[in-house]
């Protein structure tokens, strides 16, 4: 039995990158199966019906929608001769991204990111690949659509990966859940890109929450991208049996794509903290506006408001009082007075 | 005699991570003796009593609940022909982590972290373990319950461990600390989501200490995280005969665990640095708040106040004050001034 | 056919370094053929008519001025035996600069950076270059006459170009490339030159946003020049036949300028942040200033028109009011109270 | 004769870590010389007297409590053999900590820190520690009781140190210094302790003062360590013949104590950049505090000074003033204006 | 010919470590020719003087007093067979300290630092370094009296230099401009020193200012220090024949004070960060202040000006003012109200 060693929450805050769509509790397998010439499709429940792939000549993709049914997969698990260590990551969906080689299969394991942009949220999914002689088998958290693409090449006679062995299969799974990562980084890219326009045109308190949001983000993908980098170097550099030659010139170039993954992850990361200093340095900006308002209104008028008081006392001898001028000279004298203040603030650069 | 090389106390500020339970000075020590076969247990006081078993077929796991029974320990020390250096390491409960290959046996030691949710506090506690061909010994700082689901697996007869030699021990014993750790940065995860939240909806003057609070934790998990990726990849690729083939890629799960945890140590702290961030920047932002409220009102009103003072004057000739419609004319003026004031601050949209 | 991997956008936020000129559609082919002796320039449409090429002695140089026409890039990605992985990277704008030895020709892509005076902005441009071992093919986004001052050499009989091999051709085209960066940091350097100045002569609020724009500048820069290291490096230590020794030695070179080039991004980094650093001390200290200037005002005269609103209370029984030298008493008491507060603001060294 | 090929000065700033004692013009030379079963101790002056040690087949340990007396050192080391520019680095007081195998003795130079708490300083001395085959020469900068432990238990027969060769004497002077280390880590732990204390409790201007001392403090501790944990590896894994297998475990175990004190020091360090950050929260926080008091009073009182400005003017025609109850409903709307005003501020959380 | 690769400017900005000597086109050339038993020295202005000294079994050390006359230095360099690429470096003054092996010479170019204390500025100058079988060649950008005291040495029959190699006069050259970085850092020290007196006695505007400018000095030192390491570790492993065992030795006496030279770099900049951490929590601390005052005295003031505006008020039905004692009453209640203020913030401390 596969039995869990750890802790089923993964000591990660709720609320981070979330999963998107719903588990299903019993697993639903697509299986194709396929050489250069023929080619075969159909769904089951039962792993059962996987049995009879293992011996075949023709590559076999075990496509399972669930990590849930723990069941189907150790049977499975059994059939393909997979071991209990690697069943058990395949149904811990905390995996960090790693490969292993099992000299007759190659374990892999991945996080696929996804962009929602209904949800405006980028969403994160463990993808388990098995790549074995004649037979590649992939563990997806929920059922999705991310391989549709590659199920119509294969449906397609003599495509490159018709020709191919299990390893262009295996190669083009990852390379699709890699080209994902573009897509949200693009995402992030454009709001990164809304953000700068925002803090230089109209900044508000809800900026710092954005880039907050986004740093948050980038923390969890670069998670996901360090380990990836790794995994995909060690196919690249394998000296398995089952990675051939010319596919290790296609890992070299999904290699390429990964390291310019975290280039970007990298530059996104320095460009957030950019923003974050113009922002504090705005907010500071527009505290010291407002202090300059305050300052001139307050330092023209508390003059004034005290000579108006001076000549609002009630003492029976204030000679100025009764003066035939003394009201006009007062108003100039406190005209006088404004006027010097607003000179000095003037010199002073305050507006 | 096992002397001290050290100053007593670690060089670390009190009030540091805690020893959770009371200490004990004599030794409370528990033997397990197993084959796949035959089971003994049984719990004495004196190490003496472990002495036959060095010479058993048998794997034996004496666990020791107290380091401060310096003499037992000696006793132990000497039946299993351990380095007095070693020894002294075990009694010393400031050790960083580490392994020792003695070719006779593996010293290993390790930090144990543990949540006390009644408290809210985690605590530490340093576990050194000995492996040996036919034994395990292992040495807790204080009585506790972490390896009670070991004793209930060996127990059960065929068990893995009971069909194992003592290197599965040895991993079953590491593993369970590993998991540990899991269960604290949990409950720190859940502690950064609370804050998060608490940031966004009503920060206070506490928040801040409770981000420090958890940085300080942080930092001294890291302190035992560190060490332990490194302990444990050393066991992973030992060269001993003591650990077996099949007990290695058991380690190697273990390993994956360890980079797991450091993984989520590094972004726990990224994550607080950046709530912190988003602390003082809405601690910034409510200081704007404050002061625009008092340049709102502080500049609307001090006009109209000179103004009031202005007819407050007690000049015998000024010409307004008798005016029939004066009263009704300086109100309207201040309504003026103030629309006027309130028309600019809208403008610079400051509210 | 070239399929496209990726996304077409890069994942990178709007506005980032920009391509500078206008793309052509159409391809536009420049070649240069020539030995110590003969030389040959011409330019066509069609890459048909570069398939003599192949088989000459001579050295060809076949610069391609854009990398949309996919067709002739395609037919002379066919002629010259490139792989398809390679043809669809020239196609591929986005590309992080890297350099891969496929035994018949070495294929390297760097980014051009070139600083547009009138505009003010620094651009970037994507360079391939294929060197094979009679011919150097180059590739470049759109037309420009960066080449310009090499062709003008190639010219000259007997110039070092003209009776060296065709890896001595690659290494001039990309020592101008590298040359670019030198002019593009240069133009930098006096950017920042002139905000150091404006920060201590008369700091203003777009200070922050030119310190923003430099800052992201170098993000993009150093993503360029971090890789291009790398390329000369490989370069220089490469074991292919196609570099010669003695150009080995002038790749050498070249390597040196890029350790300087990364070295100088590195110091602009370092001296921005400094400056940001600055930037907000003289904010923090304008506002301290302003500060001062309010309490000043305000702890003065809101003391004396505390003593003015006093006697100007209508208490019917007030003794002062009726004195001879009330008055002339009240402004002595102001006075002193004033000087006081000076006198103590003056101690505090406000002012 | 020993020339000093560098400026006096360190290049350190005034003010740095001290030099604890007084240093002495002339050398005095402690020797102690033992055999397992033998023991003889002597002072002298004159380093004359140490030659014939050299061919002696007891051990030797030669303390010079003085760099100073650049002639005797010099004698002593033309007597052993010792190379110039040892010489040399022995006498400057400015060295980094480091090894060096010259074949025929080991030179180790090291610093040793120690706490003074009468003045709570930190001070630094340098030693310099030569083993022979057959002797150790240790140079202290000042006459002090930091080896007297050792001198003890050589004074003992039969100790460890006794029935050892050199290099285990020098392996312990060497863990005395490390030894000091930790004594003064802790004092800085316990002084980070009061600090954090004293932020949460009652903070004030001199906090910031001692935080930064303490960071320098960290500085210069760090300089000593981090070549301090290569030197002690090097020792460890010294191929020379002078260090025996056994001492190389005590190495080991000397080595582990340099990494702790690397550990601490980074966690020291990191928690003086963490309380400084929670002290200048607090501080901006301590200022919103002081703002929203002014601000509440302010806001408050400003309109009703105005309401009464309003009917201290003079205007003959202003009928409120002649209404019967004039006088209390002005004091009504003060009070509702009042409590409004204080309602925003309750709703705001001001309070 | 010497042709410029480069853009003449170094892409520096402007107003960086500056050049301190005025630059002369003709070259004046100073050569040293010497045996252990002989010494010859003469001044030339033409460089083939120089031809005769290739072929002596003497040293020969030739020191070009400028970089600018290039076609003395071509000329030289092609009686000396120096490749024209370094002949280009030599002439280049924004060249990375670097070493090169070009088996008949060692090419090692170095920038000296000097401290000018007239003008309180450090100035930065290049020294090529040609170090051949006989012969040493050295070019300054500026004639300068940095190699007088080697000069004086060498005039001294039977010195190390005149019985040594020309590998030892390499030695000594580089020795004495590493000697002068620790001059440099020194005058730093103090400056450092300096600051930090004035932050804890009198902080002012141009604190900042200081420690702007010594950062910016500390990132150009760190320019010239870091390559500068790596420069002298390659001749302490030199495998070229023209480096003695001996002078290896002396070499590494060199590469430890680089390291220390690095050392104090980074250690001043660690306590320049602090420092401006310092210099702005105590801005922070001095606007707290300013705040508190202007706070005190406007929350006391402001509630008694408004009582004072209450009795001011021209109502004919005030009860109060006609009271007998309603004026001193009144008074009271101010001081009540002034001096509960005053309790109020005794405990929170503001004073």
């Amino acid at each position: 039995m596969i039995s869990k060693h750890r802790s089923e929450k993964a000591g990660l805050p709720p609320g981070t990158l979330l999963q998107n769509r719903t588990k299903k509790q019993s697993a639903e397998i697509s299986i194709i199966d396929y050489t250069p010439k023929t080619f075969q499709e159909k769904k089951v429940k039962k792993s059962a019906a996987c049995a009879p792939l293992k011996t075949k000549k023709s590559v076999s993709w075990i496509n399972v929608s669930t990590v849930n049914d723990v069941k189907q997969i150790e049977e499975l698990g059994n059939t393909f001769d997979i071991h209990s260590l690697v069943l058990e990551d395949i149904t811990n969906t905390d995996q960090r991204p790693k490969t292993e080689d099992h000299e007759k299969y190659i374990y892999t394991v991945l996080k696929m990111l996804s962009y929602n942009s209904t949800k405006g949220k980028t969403f994160i999914e463990q993808v388990s690949i098995l790549l074995g002689d004649n037979f590649v088998i992939s563990f997806q958290e929920a059922d999705g659509d991310v391989f549709n693409p590659i199920r119509e090449q294969i449906r397609k006679n003599e495509s490159r990966i018709r020709t191919s062995k299990s390893d262009f299969l295996a190669y083009s799974l990852i390379d699709s859940i890699v080209d994902n990562y573009f897509v949200v980084l693009e995402h992030i890219g454009e709001k990164i890109g809304k953000i700068e326009e925002q803090i230089f045109s109209h900044p508000n308190q809800h900026t710092m929450e954005k880039i907050h949001a986004l740093k948050r983000d980038i923390i969890f993908i670069r998670r996901s991208v360090w380990p990836l980098r790794e995994v995909i170097n060690n196919m690249q550099r394998s000296e398995s049996k089952l990675i051939g030659k010319e596919s290790k010139l296609y890992f070299r170039d999904v290699y390429d794509h990964t390291i310019q993954i975290m280039d970007t992850t990298e530059t996104f990361s320095d460009m957030l903290s950019n923003l974050l200093d113009v922002h504090l340095s705005k907010m500071t900006h527009g505290m010291n506006e407002v202090m300059k308002v305050l300052t001139i209104i307050a330092t023209v008028f508390i003059p004034l408001t005290f000579l108006t008081g001076l000549y609002g006392m009630n003492f029976i001898h204030m000679p100025e009082l009764q003066w035939r001028y003394g009201y006009p000279f007062a108003l100039g004298i406190m005209l006088v007075a404004a006027l010097l203040m607003l000179a000095y603030f003037k010199k002073k650069k305050w507006f």
